[in-house]
């Protein structure tokens, strides 16, 4: 797809299962974004694009949840975002270049992390093209520090910054089970924050998207999430999180809603010899192609 | 135990925790089979029956479920079947050569793979001894294929090989989690899948197994079946799957049928440094013999 | 804290997230004991108090279950008991000595293994303060040996040496889910096992203890009452165990007892290269210094 | 390149640095080929070319001992082959056809494995272009068995197989340090081997190689014959190696000669979590473009 | 030791082998710097401090190459230096500041990185106390770009940045194997590449120093600079490296000059999980000690 | 060999390459010890014996440098020495006691350890059979203390104890390079170091044994005498080691003496995930087996 030539895309790796060629008509864009620069505690982030592309193949590209082929889906890989080292900022406004130019083309892009603290970028990209956006974030922290380690841009701020562009009432934290006690006094003033330490998220989610029928989404997997059993590789493991169930039984609420962007961050794949945890991250981005395909 | 020449067995590994000394009146066998040869992901189950054996010393001989101890049960450990490489159908047919000797003297087979290709020689050998055999099967993937990278006794084609010989209607997919859109037709069209994406199986297969009481059942494990968190070492790990709890309600269903003979495949240790999924397998292994004992 | 002269402590090493400095008015006290001589399996355990100090920088301080953050608890971390190789009871020994300065100032001691033999010494200890102890035991072992592998001390023999202290009426065994025969008679024959392979324990615990409001409760919690896929780390995982959410239950019985001392044990950190079982027994230990802290 | 059809090749995994697009006057051609089908001790070869083209992005591309650049090379990646699985002599065909290909377009093949019995397609073909070939091979193990473990295609007989294309006496075996002692008298009797157990080869090969200047020259380099610390993953590792130095060394004699196809075998890059292994072939595989690029 | 108090280092982490009450008259000061935050391949050198005090313990005090013991030398571990995350600037700005503390208490500081490019902030202080400082580099890499990645602060830049304080001639890059041919062009026109890709360094470097008798040098190692084998655990291993025996004679050689500041970057533990890099790392900073504590 | 009672053999693990069966005429006896309960630093010595025997099948039954093969060689493995845990000196009793055993019948014994402490129970029996033994060790540390926290038994004090037993004129320590300064005065002063720090250990042991011709040798293999690059798995590695090269040097200079018994101790095959420790060590032993066949 020459007629994007900025931002650039690093197209020498592996791409995922089943994507197509690129071309103008494609509707799904997956791109990876290899950052880690601000991560605090366990760096290798970076590496997630690339583990989730190449143990794609190890996967069927058929979903008997969802009963659809990822054969049958207009879907490319437009490899990495070349991007500066260190600095968070640059990082994060490539980002955004590169998603408005998707938005712009009708293209419903499908990022793949690198850290938390590029969503910022790719939400403010979708704010502007869809200014009425819920944001829905899938996360074990809040990510609501408003400056961490002497930067707006950390990783453990990218909630707050997503705030500085979508209006708080929009925003839901599904799950949070790790934060400060302001950040967790934040979440529930502002009455963002779903099943907390208990109960199922997915019905609570359903009770609040069904109000919501056709308004556009993004959905924010921060793969710390899941539990550090099913998802040893990722920088921040927190003990106490959900399964691969939970995960399914929130793709059966969004599969009746407008999701018009994802991403998928902190895989870091080298903290898991196994490899399990990029497996099941790349299951999880199977899962949400199909579902960017649905409407 | 001399008067088994043929097929031949390497006796110089470790042997399975409280194996006895090989004798005429044995009445369960486990045997080896270390081949990996078709596996198209990740290979290494040629490692799973020396692993299984070398951890078998760190669980007690005791199960607190059955109330039975390993001491108490008359079984013996023929070590590992000495096979030839790459190719498998030669290897199936020593499986097949291996257990009807078995069959033919009362011994109860209880062979530790490998990749999960070498169950149809076992099921051909059995289904001769016991022409009404039911088959169970637990395994994240339906193996359903006919012909997969060129070969039909490929890991992934071994369920449609044990269906040359079983009637369709005796084979039972206990919790398959993935396959093709076709395999998924054919196992719902055929009656054949138990419990796919929720419920308990254990209570399905209860329902299925008391209008056959006393039948002979085979039961075959393809450890994927189990959730890669508790079982990461496997070629085709696969997200969503089943604990040590769903396995431990089938063995309650099961204590009361009439198995003879069964096999556990598809641990790959060396993709799990922590060796926790070696000590998993031990402890399935425990749990068949128990099984195997009862009546 | 000059005082304390013997037994000594080396303060070489990490030390535990928000330590306080070492002062008179200490009320709780963390202290390693990095022995593992007795491991008949996977040793290790010696690594524990390390990994668990080194990895508590990756959790928060605040915790949202109970409500209070790190910061605001006057704890201490002593750092390691200097202890002598190879002979178990030397150790046990010390351990006792430790404890019995710590109860002698009011100072609540929370114990991190190491292996579990080093419990006998600092229940010795407790029971000398709080004669009326009550002693909780989270473990997949019953460790009621009276002997094992030549020695009395072994970490298999741990419960049946607090028995030695304790009366039995007063000691529970919470989700034991191995032993031998007789281990498992002895538990229900004296009415120790609590919810043993079925049920949640925190609701059996509820009940038990409401009876005993006020009575001070020795807490020992042997890491590998928990699932190995959560806690791949430990010497002799045993399938088919519990999850944080059951700790957490019982972190919420027990937050309305009088919780005098603690310990956190069998963490062997090397096996597991992903880390996640040393953050998650940094975990616990945050919940158990918050839980001391209570009243 | 579209031109070739048959055989086709998998191009979506990454590439190696440097690669240029594929054209018509390409002078060097990067294959991979997956295939550890024959593996009797450590599979994991197949996933050899991947690992080599991940970890290419860590070196420099310019070479202080060649003082040549990559960047300035016309060379391509072509991806890796499409093959059967199992059974190797399908294998072995494709190859043969891919290099017979290449040969004839003028293209030099540098062929990434892999296990080593695909040399022989290759090899096969080379003399076909260029029937007075010389076959030098850098390698642990003689590989001169004439069948291994019920195959004339293991990779255990790689060089008889080449030996049934290329002439005994153009044939040398450079620092072979495991076989049989047969497989070793073979060798020395027909005088094959190169400093065997002591010397530096490379001043052995220069003597020889200086009386046959232009004669065409194709290269085989089984990695375990570099000491396993320096490349410790390899199946089949034999301790007693050789290093970096030696093997520039044979470069430096290599240079002044007629390279027209390379190959580079047997890493099994799972075996070494560390990757050095990895980065350590794909410096290899840097010097081995540059040979062939050298006239 | 109170008086120093910006810059803040952190003290709750393990302290080197024999390391003294920090005091007033303290010789030589260890302190760590955890920053990886310009890494371009594979980051985790934040953890290299901790990881070499850790294992320090694994070695004996006494050299007895040097004939010196650790006990018998009057230095101090000072802890971590408290940095921001992300970008260089600020923590070179750190490094710098604490360096000149050091300096101007007559104490000599010997820092453990964390990545390279701290090292240009303490030589920028030393160059300060020592205008006429001669700077030894033990490295793989030149790091003689002016920019890598959008920064001038940027690892693969710190000998460059370390130029705008040091004058050309006063610098010797010993054994670098890697880099640009821009680098290498550089490195030699300028004559302070030392026995590049031949010889034995510490002869030439003995031939240098001699005539240079008592001037002050700065000494830093990458720990890249080892061959791989014996160091695996580092960012960007280059094969061909350096061993042990070749440190040991530059030890040899330095012994008899005075270096006044030292340290010791890039070793990033978690790549390799035997632990031999850190262990590595632990005894170069030993004789490093003895180096600094020598006249 | 029933009449072997006392002690008694676990025979449930794997056999070493090549071992035939046990019978009244073999010329040497193999047995493991699988105890490490005195080490210090890293444990997991326990599992070398059983990955010495797993990994044997890797490595080919012919050595090129002694042209022998095991299969001529009439040698068999006992299997493991059941020993108590915990407390060294029982475990060195039962160690003396089977080597009496095994010398009373003219069996010339091949211990595995297991760490370094069970070398005096095996010397102390040696020395009674054969009064004039010399004792050869091959280490990198003196292990010349006399009590090591708190044992005289510790595997830090074993030729401390062989002293015991062995007069100092007799003993040879080859290539010790970690020591206290009073190990190393020791050494030196009764001249029982051999080329420390430098040049090639083989002639200097050459020069001496040459005078003792025919004079019975002990030769223990402590395998942290190699360097940690090219065996890793080992609990105290220590840099600057000798090489696969070195100890073949040795064995050429050893041949044509008479080595009654020999030791390889101290592998702990658990520290070194590619497992090319094990493989290493299983060449060392290969190499013993055929000295000890030589007279």
């Amino acid at each position: 797809m020459k007629y994007i030539i900025n931002p650039t895309f690093d197209q020498t790796g592996a791409i995922f299962l089943c994507s197509k060629e690129i071309k103008e008509n494609c509707e799904i864009a997956i791109f990876g974004v290899p950052f880690d620069g601000t991560t605090s505690f366990r760096p290798g982030a970076r590496f997630g694009p690339a583990a989730i592309r190449e143990v794609s193949v190890g996967i069927e590209s058929f979903c008997p949840q969802l009963k659809v082929d990822l054969e049958e889906i207009n879907f490319s890989d437009f490899g990495s975002l070349e991007i500066p080292f260190g600095n968070p900022l640059p990082v994060i406004n490539e980002v955004e270049k590169a998603s408005k130019k998707f938005f712009s083309k009708g293209i419903k892009p499908l990022m793949i992390g690198g850290e938390h603290s590029i969503t910022s970028g790719a939400v403010k990209a979708a704010v502007e093209s869809y200014p009425d956006l819920i944001l829905l974030q899938l996360d074990a922290h809040a990510d609501l520090r408003n400056n961490w380690l002497g930067s707006k841009y950390n990783h453990a701020c990218t909630m707050q910054r997503c705030l500085d562009y979508v209006q708080s009432s929009k925003v839901y934290q599904i799950g949070i089970r790790s934060g400060t006690r302001q950040e967790f006094q934040e979440m529930e003033s502002k009455k963002r924050l779903i099943n907390h330490l208990k109960g199922q998220p997915a019905c609570a989610l359903d009770n609040i998207l069904k109000e919501n029928l056709g308004t556009p989404i993004y959905l924010t997997v921060d793969l710390d999430w899941f539990d550090p059993s099913v998802l040893p590789g990722t920088g921040t493991p927190e003990p106490g999180g959900y399964y691969w169930e939970d995960f399914a039984a929130i793709i059966d609420v969004l599969k009746k809603h407008n999701i018009i962007a994802a991403d998928v961050v902190e895989l870091a794949p080298q903290l898991d010899t196994s490899s399990i945890s990029s497996i099941f991250a790349a299951k999880v981005v199977r899962s949400l192609i199909m579902l960017l395909s649905q409407n």
